[in-house]
């Protein structure tokens, strides 16, 4: 059992859950992953998987969670916060299970351009993360994945953010539509990049160029071990180029914070290049670390 | 039997085909419909389907089909003609099955504006079958469906054309992503036309707005019961903004001719107004009348 930890934080989403135990310092000296996410609790037995999530930790170690834990599907309701908020904003809302002595942190809602309400959950915690109370600059965070999220951000406040379907929508069509009869395993970046630079054409229109995937491959004019990153490329490149418009009123920021996985982090990396943005990319570990921030300002943290 | 029988006219698609008996007027006197698509024929026992197809027909009575019984999945591969191309190009290239005496119509090719290929297989010859030799004016002929067209024609030429594949992806978000669970079973028009209006607006980025349908219906902003509608106003709404925008460089035409089954075809009319286009209606047996002509136009009827 390790010696000294101060935290245990939970990041719990649909289909995996992930804990890190954290000592003084806030850094991270364990973890473990399991597929408990909440899709996959049966009979609502929260506790249960909250036990085996938490069995590395000292008896009486505070514990806080983010992501769909907090969603009305989850273990309890965790009401979103409106944008713009803070670490405060969040530190100040959480959710409480009495009984299994876990805080939940609330996701974040902010309407869109058009009155549309968008959400997040767990995101906000990884944007916590990464940002630090010193910094004032304006910054944009991206977090690629199944609902990518770009959220502008100064200081610690999250100020706006907007969600692209970019991941579920490569997996439908990867999964069940004619496109994905298609490819032929492997990977190809140079049909990644074309997927890409035809998404940020003026013009663009992604439900047309998504069936250039078919007519390229059934001319030979794409190699079907590129159909794969080609549309990856399609609809990566369409959240950039919407992205790129979102910004323009918000001072057209051009330098990003990637937070994700590597590999797919990689490729927002290499769209970010193509569409004109720097990017760096942000730590692996941006929940447990936001997890942590948001305990400590909670006044969660043993001194 | 029906008499006075000159021409066997059939729309063979992927999943089904329909036959037609053509009188010396060119009109339908019997048809029948069976689920006969290219996809379902067993061990490639296409003369097996074709026979219970032309059942009725008259012994040698000319056989003409159109669709994708033509492509490389289907009985011969009747080459793509290249766009423009008119009713003559079409007629002067059939593909001959000589064994089972049926002739195939061509599908067409055509460059988007960015050298990727569109191609089309069965559209062509339902557009032929609306269009006629006299009408000089230029037109826009608008078929939707799994893969929308839009076609470009002047006279009995197809000029250009343009694919969405609009249901399709309908289909699969439908069924297989987030957003086909917020659905409740139903119908409602003001939904679709909130789609299709948000689609329609500048800037409207579709993998961004695919997603309100999701925080719309979680914030009661939109019934469960409008959900599919609404995404189906997005969708087609999208397409009809890239359309339009497509049309530009080719004398913005406003006036269309929608060719499909009539719900379909309404809403498509329905969107069409929304985007500023008048559009009329065309006729259900399109593909019937365009095989008749492109089998007199080749000399297949006896006079």
């Amino acid at each position: 059992m390790p010696a000294d930890v101060r935290l245990c934080a939970i990041d719990w989403g649909t289909s995996s859950a992930r804990a890190y135990l954290l000592d003084r310092h806030g850094d991270v000296v364990a973890q473990r992953q399991a597929p408990l996410g909440i899709q996959h609790i049966r009979n609502g037995d929260f506790e249960r998987a909250l036990s085996v999530l938490c069995s590395d930790a000292p008896a009486g170690v505070p514990r806080l969670a983010c992501g769909m834990i907090g969603s009305r599907q989850g273990w309890i309701e965790a009401p979103y916060r409106t944008c713009p908020a803070d670490i405060d904003a969040l530190a100040s809302s959480l959710a409480r299970v009495d009984a299994a002595s876990l805080a939940i942190v609330p996701g974040l809602c902010c309407d869109d351009e058009h009155g549309a309400p968008d959400v997040m959950r767990g995101e906000e915690t990884q944007i916590v993360g990464v940002l630090d109370d010193e910094a004032n600059e304006r910054r944009v965070l991206v977090l690629p994945g199944t609902h990518s999220k770009w959220a502008l951000c100064e200081g610690d406040r999250i100020e706006a953010f907007v969600t692209f379907m970019s991941g579920e929508i490569f997996a439908v069509l990867r999964e069940h539509s004619i496109l994905g009869r298609m490819i032929v395993p492997g990977e190809d970046a140079t049909a990644f990049e074309r997927g890409v630079r035809t998404s940020l054409r003026d013009h663009a229109a992604l439900t047309h160029d998504l069936f250039t995937a078919r007519t390229l491959a059934l001319t030979a004019k794409l190699d079907g071990a590129g159909v794969a990153d080609y549309l990856s490329g399609l609809i990566i490149g369409a959240e950039f180029a919407a992205a790129a418009r979102w910004l323009v009123p918000r001072g057209s920021i051009t330098t990003l914070i990637i937070v994700g996985e590597a590999p797919l982090a990689a490729r927002y990396r290499a769209a970010a290049a193509l569409a004109g943005f720097s990017a760096s990319i942000g730590p692996e570990t941006a929940a447990a670390r936001g997890l942590w921030r948001i305990a400590r300002r909670a006044g969660m943290l043993a001194p």
